[in-house]
């Protein structure tokens, strides 16, 4: 059968846009930088919302909803925001079309021009803050948990599906607290949601840190940071947690009174996951014949397909399917049987490898005779001939065996591509020869970033949590570091 | 302790905005007609999410995302719906801002205007037949049965919290079919889940029935649609279900290959229902101490509230109470144990009622020797003492008791409310009187439809499904008429 995919040695690029338009993940749209999420790709995204959903009520958050529309005025309030955000905005001007003069389309109506244009959100730190002013008096009313579930703009020039594009879905957590303490807990209590979320439901390794002061959120005080590595080399950011300080508590006025009667400014913090996360999904483990998706995170788990010519022996497949079928979901396994009659079983196999479904059964008459189902694995593409019986008990622990495969895989890949370098020259080098992540010194001045940045298209993704105090010295400065930093090239 | 809520008699509108600020379900915000779902309100509407996706996930349904803005030339494709929505669209022209040349505030930037004008969807028919374009060629390719979860924008003048918002969240179902009848079956599916939905859910019985031709959705052939009757005698539509046969596929030039290999256009439907919902839940059963809500749809069902005055006391209720949560929860109760120290029980009992939690639970010394609870009921406002044994199965039972009485209650008075009427002076005289729901001739005319509508404020709500074959005459024209119609004043 003819590849359907480009490989990801002639062009990971290709390799990966093929793979979102032919898994039916998603495909652009007749609008500028705007995807349609199709089924497939939008029910990977709902089992990813559900999983932090739930992560989030657990750590104590409740869901609201905030206005799509921004008034123009709020962005000038907190001066930061407004140059991080300013310049890829979608606004509203107007209220109303009206028909052609020639009678033909529709035109603007100059009639209905807005007094103030409107910024669709590209992020709601400002019309929330504007709201939580008129919920906070006191420490009583603190702290405000919040998250909500949403559309955001950004207008992007260059746009990918799912790593970059205008419009994208994603939850903003906003929240409130009468302590800067406080406030930093939330902070890292979210990051390592994040961290939990990518590592256990993704199965994709990640490094925990801080931003530096040049690649903060736009309006934070610090900003931290979980970045992937992909098979291309390249890092992911994907997902932050910002501490806010009190800047937006003072650009929006709001204060409370303690509990000595002290009024002061309400600290803040906001954290966010975006569709992004499905282009981190599609890169971590899939391979040239598509998707490969953690069993955790998969529409469909277990895909089962009849081999027959004659229909008398489909009927005897469908009796013993349907029980694979009632026993695997007595398990809370998502499985489907697939005994659609207009496609070959060769159709389907490459249809359900190319849709990443982590295990695959096929039953033959031979299968019938002999008691047993053919097995597939799509992480390892491994096939076993295995019994009937405790098919579904085999079932689940092969699930959980490829959960923890790909995740060990995608860390044995990091790992390998993890490089402690301590020359410029070597750097540069092994960037362009290898990619990957790398810890080297820098003396911690954004002139030395903004050089390499420029000189080689790395960033600092992060200074990690974990790493360990060293004395050295930048590998560009020679000026004295106590410890070394996350470098790559980043999506 | 003073009321909290103006009353119903004295101004029902003002009762119901008091009612969902007070409440905290929702505010306005400072964008213009847009509301903040605030969290207790969005928890309430999760719920309804959750319920109604299974619903259409049941019934064979995905979902899927599309883009939220819709370049112009699209509305100018079918003919009805531009006029429909046409007058009250946000438009975005532009797609930046900068520095404004006082050096201060920002403005928006004339050298990023869009070519092409985008409008923020009211609604998603023509960016989907749009993209369903691609997605069909042949019959194997349909039905196409995909719903969307999103915010849609239109720019109403007159804005009421839930019920008339400039933003609105929904669900917006969009199906493709081979054959005229399986899309008319859809349309007619669609409207009985969303009417199981109102009455076994929402406790609020409806009328399910055809729009005239008047009332239709822009663009539809016919539009189904459920009634509910407010307590303040008007109507509320609920949900609409349209019938839209081949226009959109006819506009966008959706073909097909039939299995006999002949060329036509796909048939459409598309269904919705959306926060005005929220609106029609709280007025169904509402009263003037607060909330009163369907324990089905309650974010808590139980509330527990101790009452003591030393603080060994409170450990000891502490015991008794963390033992009724636990019982409560293996019944999948969701519960509320509020041991708050800064609240006294008063206020809790009144927050609670504002609230519209189903069940209170108050304990107290006395209980405590007793082994007994004093149970309040949130819907009659009744309250016994009863026995801590078995309060597990007890709670059950009462909110299914509480579940249906609501329902029942609701449906009574829609009875209590439905008049059949054959003069246009007793239609009249009754409809200023009592309001409510009238059944009466007519005569089929958009004229006199229109004529009623001008002189009363009342339209036809609906020809309702169940309305038997009666020789009459319409009670204004006095021509002949074969069915009674559904007429009220509505939201």
């Amino acid at each position: 059968m003819a590849k359907v995919l480009t490989s990801r040695n002639e062009s990971y690029a290709q390799w990966y846009n093929d793979l979102v338009i032919k898994a039916d993940l998603a495909e652009n749209s007749a609008v500028r930088g705007c995807m349609v999420i199709k089924p497939y790709g939008y029910a990977i995204w709902e089992k990813m919302q559900r999983v932090l959903d739930d992560m989030f009520k657990e750590t104590g958050h409740v869901n609201a909803y905030f206005p799509l529309f921004i008034p123009k005025s709020f962005f000038s309030k907190e001066a930061d925001h407004v140059d991080g955000f300013a310049k890829e905005c979608a606004v509203v001007t107007h209220y109303r079309l009206k028909e052609g003069e020639d009678g033909k389309g529709i035109e603007v109506d100059p009639d209905a021009r807005l007094e103030e244009e409107y910024i669709v959100r590209p992020t709601s730190e400002t019309i929330i803050w504007n709201t939580y002013k008129n919920w906070i008096q006191s420490y009583r009313d603190l702290p405000i948990l919040v998250n909500q579930w949403a559309n955001v703009v950004r207008w992007e020039m260059r746009t990918r599906l799912f790593l970059r594009t205008a419009e994208f879905l994603w939850q903003e957590g906003h929240t409130a607290h009468a302590t800067k303490e406080e406030a930093i807990t939330e902070t890292e209590t979210m990051l390592k949601v994040y961290a939990k979320f990518a590592e256990n439901w993704m199965a994709m390794p990640v490094v925990q840190g801080h931003k530096t002061a040049s690649e903060r959120f736009a309006g934070a005080l610090e900003t931290l940071t979980i970045e992937a590595l992909m098979q291309d080399g390249k890092a992911l950011q994907s997902g932050t947690s910002h501490f806010l300080g009190q800047n937006f508590a003072k650009a929006f006025d709001v204060t409370f009174a303690n509990d000595k009667g002290e009024v002061d400014y309400v600290w803040a913090s906001s954290w966010g996951v975006s569709t992004r996360l499905m282009g981190a999904l599609i890169m971590s483990h899939s391979d040239d014949n598509g998707l490969v998706l953690p069993p955790k995170l998969a529409p469909i788990q277990v895909v089962i397909v009849p081999i027959y010519r004659k229909s008398e022996d489909l009927e005897k497949i469908d009796l013993v399917a349907n029980k694979i079928v009632d026993n695997l979901k007595k398990r809370g396994i998502s499985v489907k049987y697939d005994n659609d009659d207009k496609r070959k079983p060769g159709w389907k196999f490459s249809e359900y490898e190319l849709k990443g479904v982590p295990l695959r059964f096929a039953i033959g008459p031979r299968d019938l005779e002999n008691g047993t189902v053919e097995v597939a694995r799509r992480d390892t593409l491994s096939k076993e001939v295995v019994s009937l019986e405790g098919i579904d008990a085999k079932a689940e622990a092969l699930l959980d065996e490829i959960q923890n495969g790909i995740y060990n895989k995608a860390l044995k890949y990091r790992e390998d591509n993890t490089r402690s370098v301590d020359s410029y020259e070597d750097f540069k080098r092994l960037l362009d020869e290898k990619g990957g992540f790398f810890l080297c010194h820098w003396d911690g001045t954004a002139e030395t970033e903004e050089l390499i940045k420029k000189e080689t298209k790395a960033t600092i993704r992060c200074i990690p949590l974990d790493s360990p105090e060293e004395e050295g010295k930048c590998m560009v400065s020679g000026k004295p570091s106590k410890r070394r930093v996350l470098f790559a090239r980043s999506y």
